[in-house]
């Protein structure tokens, strides 16, 4: 009945009945506990049925509080939201991960802390915290696992260490999985197959699969950075491998081309300020790694069959120079069934995917039916 | 209730209130309801526990059979199931598919009957059917869509035909897909993640993802065959791209480099027939195979990461000479963590993962809570 409420317009009793197939009674039993959480509220319209008026409920996103984190390597992304993911309060930090989990995580507690504090609000709303942070992490545990760039991280127990100074869930997941979940939320609830690429330094993607994220067998689903390239030289990649696509179209590899060409670029922002600042080469360097990046996606396409891919990630502020390539090859490599109503767009969410998708994280898990019936005790 | 029964021992009164939470009294009346529609029988033990004896009762795979058929290019395979996919009875023919689809769903009708009456069974028994063809398939419909090998099939309403002549639901898939459906449900029903990858003319893959058939947005899903080979060279494929995993390791293929090889060879059959003769030069080209389907694979492992990869189809005969090929390529190209405890191997079911799956589908539908629900007035 919560799920109706919260997808739908305000219902009445007697609407609520005849879609749930509940008897009235069940219906305003369930209504009465609803209310008495606030997990609903009567909304402001009197609707008349013909008779006597009749009071519409509507579901309450201002009932509870999230707290959403997106830890990057440097850059955090810290929030406040309500149960419709909608940002109430947020930061931005630059703290590095590699200082390790205790340090980054006492700021983080502390940050939340400040938050609830400057928004009048207070911890006792909030029904959970969902962080991202940049590396594989196992899913039941919600501890990151043998993470490459977060020196002393493996293993540690961050949710019930945050749980510990927070005292509320802690649900932890890594960055590109959530950044699905805010672009499937935000912008294409509709598409029940969706992928999400990010293409920064590394590359990696989320994958929304029946409108549930695919986490696969081990929770290593999504690395496509290191399939190899069918039309790129075997450059080395640091795996030990040969043509991975992170090696040869990521962030760095981008910027040692534009290098290579004889323009100043040292990391993947330098190649984004020359393209913006319109040189040629550089644009034909991105187009190329669009390519590229479209050769593995044309791949994945044929395979999974997804309504949306969006392209996110600081090397996807390229646009449409990037976009011309990745969708040139896709259209190319992939069959006309699978690229009929296929959408190949850039992210709308951008920086933001990361804390909006953390929070949908936690408010996905707070509502859903066995949680609440278990919370709603009638 | 019916769900706990199906996949686990015969159940007390007692038990199925504790496991389902439901009140004895709605245990009791369900039980009347299943048992009144023959969906249960009371299991042979009668357990004593503590006082008075209790009866269990057990779901009853013989309540009603499932007609299913697997029908590809020439060879077709047409069976009698009980609930547990069990084949009862089983007929194999050679119906070409080209004859067009009301040839074919007339000798399939009566095929149908034949089985039901040489069984003693009738076909107020049977609560479905489930048909396989070789070609894509519109998943709500059940009408075949732009089959390439199917002329007179696209957009032919074989539910609506088959219904009207049988009497009974029907629901039709494309083969690979109910091959995957078979093979989870006979050998891997552990695994959330599951690949089968058929091998013979074209090569295609049924994928099962968190448990459940994965059709992509279009259906179109599992479509590889078509998926750039890297390590390939650039052989034209019939559908104008170069590289293809079809044109590269297909049975034609195969056939093709084997007779370039100086070998007599026209079709797959004739390269299986020659490895097991042991001409050590097959063998060596079978094995390059599977290394490319392997390079196809490995891309695949690195997205889905899927816990089982199945082998089938005619060119899976090849068995261990294929693998081989297959496991070298996916272990040096993936990831660890993606495949620590990844299985590769040979269909178990072979001929029959096709009709073993097609009753499985209908199995899955008719049993689903809902569908019960309907069924079983109380």
């Amino acid at each position: 009945m919560l799920s109706v409420l919260r997808e739908g317009p305000a219902r009445t009793r007697t609407e609520l009945a005849h879609i749930t197939g509940l008897a009235r009674s069940t219906v305003s039993q369930r209504l009465d506990a609803l209310l008495r959480h606030r997990w609903i509220v009567p909304a402001d319209d009197v609707i008349s049925s013909g008779g006597r008026p009749a009071t519409a409920f509507a579901f309450n996103k201002a009932a509870r509080l999230v707290l959403a984190a997106d830890l990057g390597v440097t850059h955090d992304r810290v929030a406040l939201t309500d149960l419709g993911a909608t940002v109430l309060a947020e930061r931005t930090a630059e703290v590095p991960i590699d200082r390790g989990p205790e340090p980054t995580l006492a700021w983080l507690a502390q940050t939340f802390t400040e938050l609830l504090a400057e928004s009048g609000r207070d911890l006792a709303e909030v029904c959970g915290a969902g962080i991202g942070l940049p590396g594989p992490v196992e899913h039941v545990s919600g501890r990151p696992v043998n993470p490459p760039i977060m020196p002393g991280w493996d293993r540690f127990p961050v949710p019930e260490w945050l749980v510990e100074r927070l005292g509320v869930p802690v649900l932890v997941d890594n960055d590109v999985n959530i950044m699905a979940l805010g672009e499937h939320w935000a912008g294409h609830s509709e598409a029940d197959q969706l992928i999400f690429v990010k293409i920064g330094t590394g590359i990696g993607c989320g994958t929304i699969s029946d409108g549930r994220l695919h986490r696969g067998a081990q929770g290593a689903a999504g690395d496509i950075g290191h399939i190899r390239v069918a039309t790129a030289d075997g450059v080395l990649c640091p795996c030990g491998n040969r043509g991975c696509l992170e090696a040869v179209a990521g962030g760095a590899a981008l910027a040692a081309r534009v290098a290579a060409a004889g323009l100043p670029a040292r990391r993947s922002r330098d190649v984004m300020e020359l393209l913006r600042a319109g040189h040629p080469e550089v644009a034909r360097i991105v187009r190329q790694a669009g390519r590229e990046i479209g050769d593995v996606l044309a791949s994945i396409v044929n395979f999974f069959n997804p309504a949306v891919i969006v392209i996110g990630g600081d090397v996807a502020e390229a646009g449409e120079h990037l976009l011309a390539g990745v969708r040139e090859v896709i259209y190319k490599r992939s069959l006309p069934l699978a690229t009929q109503h296929l959408r190949i767009q850039a992210s709308e969410l951008g920086d933001r995917a990361g804390i909006i998708g953390a929070a949908v994280m936690v408010i996905e898990d707070v509502l859903a039916p066995e949680a609440v019936d278990s919370m709603v005790t009638i």
